[in-house]
């Protein structure tokens, strides 16, 4: 818990975790990451963990050999016109480990990870494409289980699958089923929803409790047993957009805190849109099992994985009623205003403490967890 | 080389793997597999091969799963309207080995294949997403080289990169880079081009020599030698659909001999049209490198995967002009007629040989070569 004149980035544990060496000086921009990618001559698993390794295979491997102007976020659904229309446009892999776990499994995480990413830019998910790897020897009843939890989760989230694809590897090359989704929807007129929207003044509010999913999938992963049961959040949350967006087209953020959680969300907001944010501590609804898990394997819940949670920065005039529509929706219930953009260190967030305090809150280097989604 | 009235299925060698039993009965509706998945415990790497093993699992398993309309042709590209547009959208992962090859990379197939997909709607490729799904400790340098190789075929083919993702899974459950692409794409005005649109009369095309990517990997795989180098075929046929649409927008079929080769692409035609095919043996162009490495290794050319071909199907009063256009374009120099489509014997290929007699042109069960794409 650093103070925010405490410049310090490591040491922490828990974040971070140092695979690779401390910048000589430190720097807060943000996405800018203390170990450059040219030092990295292996890929290492928080290049997958969404943090700000991630990031820099993006900067330094990906952005320069694709070009482009879209590419810019890569990560984020992106925007583009077709034959007239505004789409939006996104796609991820799923390699979570185990297949299956307490609310949910790799067939639910597939549907609703890539509608959430289209939902980001205030898109209603239309068609979804889905490609298995497959390892040779898993047992066909186990990919027919995924198939019917894909298909349900398509079903309840109201899109599509339009389209697939099937490859098999052999035993020892792959984990079971790897799967992969892309997705597409149209974008409303008058939305115009992105992390460069973020202004001073915006109020920052969080749909429910966070860290839930990090925490389901690390309780059956390890066998390990917190007392009480840990059920992942995994939703889609088109359905809850289409309600926020019903109160206005104005929204000028929405984020899903996936890998990297709150805090990666929070700070890639910050640092896209050149604003600070702050955040109160007492008000981000955290579960109390969530918190005792994490108390017991040292994470912090800011920054494990979320499935069925949004972040979104709301125009002061129209946080009142966002809220209340949030709070009418099962799948924002426990809604909060947790915060605000600021103009003060801008790239930066930062939280204040029950005690009065503040603390700078990291962006991650990796994931706390791998193979989270 | 059975003759037609010969309907025996098995005993082919090269083709149809035994690894399931054959059927009592014999069968030639084309897609009805001789082993019926519900007694396949476990999938085996003949369920990637694209053949009748790939057809059954998406049959028994995805379909049933996943319903709507528009998944009947899972692995062709889906044809959908969003706001006011007709789209096409297709999916293929790939995890073909070596990751790079004579005449090309898995950066090539990732652009080329879905690109491929596409064109085959009619579509013109518009935007691709792209997702790395990365083993731990692969050198960031080939993520590099691959990463650029798919920039590079993306510009060629005139298509932008517009969103991806990038997941790490850890040491032995990958197999150092596997792609998906997704594509999207507009079908002009007036062009409705599927298999199911083949019809007695069509004149059937190929753009050229047949079995050349497939026999590319094969030669470096095992580190064969076959005196002539062969590079693979790979490319984005786009321009070359343009070519052929320029002269009519009434093309009835397109496709991509791709896994199962020549021999699965116009069987999966015959069937979706209910259709009779005959095709002259000696009109099929096979370059005598590919011939040769095909006898030494017991496979047969027809049946092994190409990546930048096409097979069309095109109404006789429009295929001399087609086919002019077609050796008008760089990828279309080898374009040849090889056959007609024809009432008899619907749903079947059947080959006239050089010896004046016929014989079944069986489709394969999964893939002489796994991996290939």
């Amino acid at each position: 818990m650093a103070d925010i004149t405490d410049l310090s980035r490591t040491g922490e544990p828990g974040r971070a975790a140092a695979t690779v060496p401390a910048p000589a000086a430190p720097d807060f921009s943000g996405w800018t990451c203390p170990a450059p990618l040219r030092d990295q001559e292996h890929i290492v698993m928080g290049h997958g963990g969404g943090g700000a390794l991630s990031a820099e295979l993006v900067e330094h491997v990906f952005a320069p050999a694709f070009g482009g102007p879209l590419l810019a976020g890569l990560g984020d659904s992106a925007v583009l016109r077709l034959g007239g229309a505004r789409l939006a446009f996104s796609t991820d892999s799923y390699v979570v480990r185990p297949l299956f776990f307490p609310g949910g499994s790799i067939g639910d995480l597939a549907v609703n990870g890539t509608v959430n990413d289209l939902a980001m830019s205030g898109a209603k998910a239309a068609y979804l494409s889905c490609a298995f790897i497959l390892e040779e020897g898993v047992e066909t009843a186990t990919v027919a289980r995924v198939a019917q939890a894909l298909g349900a989760a398509a079903r309840t989230a109201g899109v599509e699958v339009a389209t697939g694809d099937t490859k098999v590897v052999e035993a020892g090359h792959g984990d079971g089923i790897y799967l992969n989704t892309a997705g597409i929807g149209l974008i409303p007129d008058g939305v115009d929803i992105r992390p460069q929207r973020a202004v001073p003044g915006d109020v920052v509010l969080v749909s429910g409790p966070v860290g839930v999913h990090g925490t389901a999938i690390m309780s059956v992963r390890e066998g390990l047993e917190f007392g009480v049961s840990v059920r992942s959040d995994c939703a889609a949350l088109g359905g809850l957009v289409e309600a926020m967006l019903a109160v206005t087209p104005d929204l000028h953020v929405l984020r899903d805190p996936t890998r990297g959680g709150l805090a990666a969300a929070l700070g890639e907001i910050a640092a896209a849109a050149g604003v600070g944010v702050t955040v109160q501590e007492r008000s981000v609804p955290v579960p109390p099992e969530v918190a005792n898990a994490c108390a017991v394997l040292g994470l912090d819940p800011w920054y494990v994985a979320n499935e069925g949670k949004l972040v979104a920065f709301v125009p002061p005039e129209h946080a009142d009623a966002v809220l209340a529509a949030m709070r009418s929706h099962p799948l924002g219930a426990e809604a909060a205003v947790i915060g605000t953009c600021v103009e003060e260190h801008p790239g930066m967030v930062v939280a204040r403490t029950t005690f009065g305090g503040t603390r700078v809150v990291d962006m991650p280097l990796g994931e706390q967890l791998p193979r989270i989604c």
